[in-house]
C-alpha cells in the first residue's frame, strides 16, 4: 500500500515536472532504482572481488582470476553474447615493503611507506642521501643540479582542502607522483619521496603509478603517509636529514591478460553501441574495491538489471571490465583498436572510475563539434534524474573509454559524491568495509537509468 | 597561485551565471568554504563532545557537561553575549542491559537488544510469554484481545529500502517503535519487542523513544537488531516461539538543565534573529556523534566562521544548543515559550539533525502563505549553492524550531545526504569514528552561506 501510494504520487509529480518526457520513463527509471536496491548483486560481487580475489595488479593470478570471476557473472546472466578480449600486460612486482627511514645520530625514525607502482627498486643495499624538500615539479627545475645531485628530492606539495571535488585537489598534485622520480633523476637526483596523494592526514601510504622520462636514469620513487610527510617536513626546517631508503621492487615480463565483455544485441540499431565498463584491474595492496571494484560491479549490474527487467534494447548494450587501467591501460587499448578495426560506433561509453560513493551525477565529454550537437539533447533528460540528486557537467570521463573518443559518440564518467575517495584511493584499506551497499547500489541504478535513455532516444539527429 | 586562478575563474563563472546576484556574494561564499574547510574547529570539537564527554542523556552528569563545554567554546569567540537558559528535563534510566531470549526446549539464543528510550522495565524476574509477529499497528487492532492478550508482540515492519530519501523510510516504520508498546498494552498484551530502525542488516540494535498512552498499561519497548529480527521471525515461520525478556531501565527525577546560546547582534536589525541550532543531548548509547553532536558542531562553527571572518552581520545572527530533544524537548519548548513571551521574531531558523554527512541541500518549512510569500525569493539564492551541490526543497525543517513557525519566519532544514545516517542512529556506534571531517566541515560552510545570505537579503517585502 504505501509502495503504491510513493508510485502514485511520484507519477503525479513526474506529471508536472517532466511534460517533455514520457511518465512511462519516470516509471522505469524508479523500476531500475527499486530493482538495484532490493535486488541488485553489486555489493555481493564487490565483496568477491576485493575480498576473496584482492588486489588485481594487472598480470598476477589475482587480476587472472578476477577475469574469470567476472566471466562466470556474466554467463550467469541472460546476454547475448560473453567473450574475453586479449590484451598484452606488463608484470610489476612491489617485492616486499619499502623502506624509508630517517637517519640521525641517535639511531633511525621509520616512516610508514609503499613503493610507486612502476617504479624501480633500489641497489640491495639501498640508498642513503642527504634530503631537499620541494613544493613542485619548476621548483627542482629553478634548483637544478647543483641544488638536486646526490640528493633525495622529497616532493611535499598537498592537495588543495578548498576544491570542492577532491579529484580536482588530486589532479593539482599528481605531477608530482608521476613525474617527481624522473624530474629529480633530470639533475642527478637519487630517489623521489612524496607526500601521498590524499586530502586525510593520517598513516596511510598510498601508491600509484610514475612514469619515466626516456632520456634520464630510472630512480626510485616511494609514496611516505601525509603524517609523515608533515613530520619530515617539519625536522627539515630545523636543519638536514638524511634518509635511508630501500626498496626491491622490479618490472615483471609481458603476460597476456584480457578484458572481459558482455553484450545485449540492440533490437533495431545493433550497430550503435552503448558502453559501460570500469577496470578489472587495481593495485596490488588492498581490495582495489572503490578502485575500481565498484566501477566493474556498476556495469555488471546494469546488465543484470536491464536482463532481469527483460528489457530489449533498441541499441547493443555492452558491458566491458577494462585490464590493466592502473599500469598500462593495455585493455583499453586493446579494446579501442579492435573497436576501430571493426568500424564500430559507440554512441554512447559511460566509465565509473571514481569510487562506489553515492552518486552525484555524469560529466560529459566528446569532441567539441559533437558535445555542441548533443549536450542539449542529453541535457533534456536530467528532469528525469535530477530526483535522484543527480546534476549531469561536462568534462572528463574515464581513461579506458577515452580512446573511443575518435568515434565522434559520447563519453560520460559516472561522479560519485567524491569526499571520501582519496581516504582509500590506491591503499590497504581500499577494502568493501569502506564500501556502503545502498550507494554503490544507488551508482549503478543511475548508470542503468542513462543507458535506458541514451537506448530510447538516442542522440540528436 | 593555484588558489588565485581558482578564485579568478569561479569569479568569470559566476559573472556568467549570477547575473541576479553580486559577485561579493559568491566570492564570500567561497570564502565561507575555504574557511571551514582549512580552519573550521568543528571535528575537533565534535571529537571532544563524543568520545571525551560521550552519550548526553538529558538529565546526565554528560549533558551537564556538554553543556559547560559549548558555553566555553562559544565564550572563546568573538560574540556578543553568551548564556544558558534553563529548562526542566526528565531523567530516565536504562540501568544496565536488556535481555531478549528465545527460550525453547534446548536452552536459550539470546538476541543482541536495547531497551526503548523512556521505557519502563520488565519486573525483576522478567516476562516470558509466546510472541506473535506483526508488521504494523493496525494488525495489532485487527487481531485484537484474542489475539495479543498475554502476548509478546514482535513488530518487525522494515524500513522501505526503496524510499530514497532514508528519512522516509524512517517516517514510514517508526510508529512501531513510538506507539508499538501502547497499542499492544491496549490489547493486553505484554510488551513489545520492535525491529531496529535501520536499512541496514546487521547487529546493531537501535534506541529511541517510545510514547505511552495515557489509558493504558505501560509495558516495556525493547528493540533488536534487524539480523535477529530476521531470524525470529523465521523462527516464528516454523512454529511458535517463547520469548524472556528483562530490563530494569526506570523513570528518573525531574532535573534543571540547560539551553546554551550565543548570539552576534544585528547591525541594522538586531530585531530579526537568525537562528542556527543542534540538540546537545543524545543517547546514552555511543557518542551522538552524527544525532546530534554534528548539528551543535555545524552551528559553532556558523558562528566561528562569521566571527573569525569579522562578518558584520544586519540581523541578529544566535547559536543554540538545545537541551532534550530525545526524550522530552524540555529545551525547545523552553526556548520557543522564552522567545514568545518577549515578543521575538525569528526571520528564519535553520536546524542541523539530520548527521554529519555531505550536505545536499536545505528543506523549506513555514506558515503555507509565508512560505507561499518568501520560497521564490529565497529561492533565487540557489544558483550561488548549486555549484556546492546543494539543492533546494519544501518540507519538514527540525523538531527544536518547529514550535517557532507561528512567528511567521522561514524554517531550514539541513539536508545532509541520508544514506549511511540510519547505519548509526541510536546506537553504540554513532561515535566520531563515522564522522568524516570534511563532510562535516562543508555541512557547516553550507549551513553559514545561508545565513549570509538570510542576513543581507532578508525576506521578501
Amino acid at each position: 500500500m504505501v509502495r503504491y501510494l510513493f508510485v502514485t504520487f511520484w507519477l503525479l509529480m513526474s506529471t508536472c515536472i517532466l511534460a517533455q518526457h514520457n511518465d512511462d520513463d519516470a516509471l522505469f527509471i524508479k523500476t531500475i532504482h527499486d530493482h538495484s536496491l532490493t535486488s541488485g548483486k553489486a555489493y555481493d560481487w564487490l565483496y568477491h572481488l576485493s575480498e576473496t580475489i584482492g588486489g588485481r595488479l594487472a598480470g598476477t593470478a589475482a587480476a587472472a582470476e578476477a577475469v574469470s570471476y567476472t566471466q562466470s557473472v556474466m554467463e550467469g546472466m541472460d546476454a547475448d553474447q560473453v567473450y574475453l578480449q586479449p590484451c598484452t600486460v606488463k608484470e610489476w612486482h612491489r617485492n616486499g615493503s619499502a623502506t624509508v627511514d630517517i637517519v640521525n645520530d641517535n639511531g633511525k625514525i621509520s616512516l610508514t611507506a609503499l613503493a610507486l607502482g612502476n617504479s624501480v627498486g633500489t641497489s640491495p643495499t639501498g640508498v642513503t642521501a642527504d634530503v631537499v624538500e620541494v613544493k613542485s615539479l619548476d621548483e627542482v627545475h629553478e634548483l637544478g643540479r647543483a641544488g638536486i645531485e646526490g640528493k633525495i628530492v622529497f616532493y611535499n606539495r598537498p592537495m588543495d582542502p578548498t576544491q570542492l571535488r577532491t579529484f580536482n585537489a588530486y589532479g593539482g598534485a599528481v605531477d608530482q607522483r608521476v613525474w617527481g622520480a624522473s624530474t629529480a633523476a633530470q639533475y642527478g637526483g637519487v630517489a623521489a619521496v612524496v607526500r601521498s596523494m590524499t586530502l586525510s592526514i593520517d598513516d596511510i601510504p598510498h601508491t600509484g603509478t610514475l612514469a619515466y622520462k626516456q632520456d634520464y636514469d630510472k630512480v626510485p620513487g616511494i609514496a611516505i603517509s601525509t603524517m609523515d610527510a608533515d613530520m619530515l617536513s617539519d625536522k627539515l626546517s630545523h636543519g638536514s636529514v638524511e634518509l635511508y631508503l630501500h626498496t626491491a621492487c622490479a618490472p615483471g615480463a609481458e603476460k597476456q591478460s584480457y578484458n572481459v565483455i558482455g553484450e545485449i544485441k540492440g533490437s533495431t540499431y545493433p550497430d550503435e553501441v552503448i558502453l559501460v565498463g570500469g577496470h578489472l584491474d587495481s593495485w596490488d595492496v588492498g581490495g582495489g574495491a572503490h578502485d575500481d571494484g565498484a566501477g566493474c560491479v556498476h556495469s555488471l549490474q546494469v546488465l543484470q538489471t536491464l536482463t532481469d527487467l527483460k528489457y530489449q534494447p533498441q541499441r547493443t548494450i555492452r558491458c566491458v571490465m577494462f585490464m590493466n587501467e592502473e599500469n598500462g591501460l593495455a585493455g583499453a587499448k586493446a579494446y579501442a583498436k579492435a573497436s576501430d578495426a571493426a568500424g564500430e560506433y559507440h554512441l554512447a561509453a559511460i566509465e565509473s572510475d571514481a569510487g562506489g560513493f553515492v552518486p552525484r551525477g555524469f560529466s560529459f565529454d566528446a569532441d567539441t563539434s559533437v558535445l555542441k550537437k548533443h549536450y542539449k539533447h542529453v541535457s533534456s533528460w536530467l528532469p528525469l534524474l535530477e530526483s535522484y540528486g543527480l546534476q549531469f557537467t561536462t568534462g572528463g570521463s574515464g581513461a579506458d573509454i577515452n580512446p573511443l573518443k575518435s568515434q565522434k559518440g559520447i563519453l560520460v564518467g559516472l561522479r560519485p559524491d567524491s569526499q571520501r575517495y582519496f581516504d582509500y584511493h590506491h591503499t590497504s584499506i581500499d577494502r568493501i568495509t569502506a564500501v556502503h551497499k545502498r550507494e554503490l547500489e544507488l551508482g549503478a541504478a543511475a548508470m542503468t537509468s542513462l543507458v535506458y535513455l541514451f537506448d530510447k532516444y538516442g542522440l540528436s539527429k
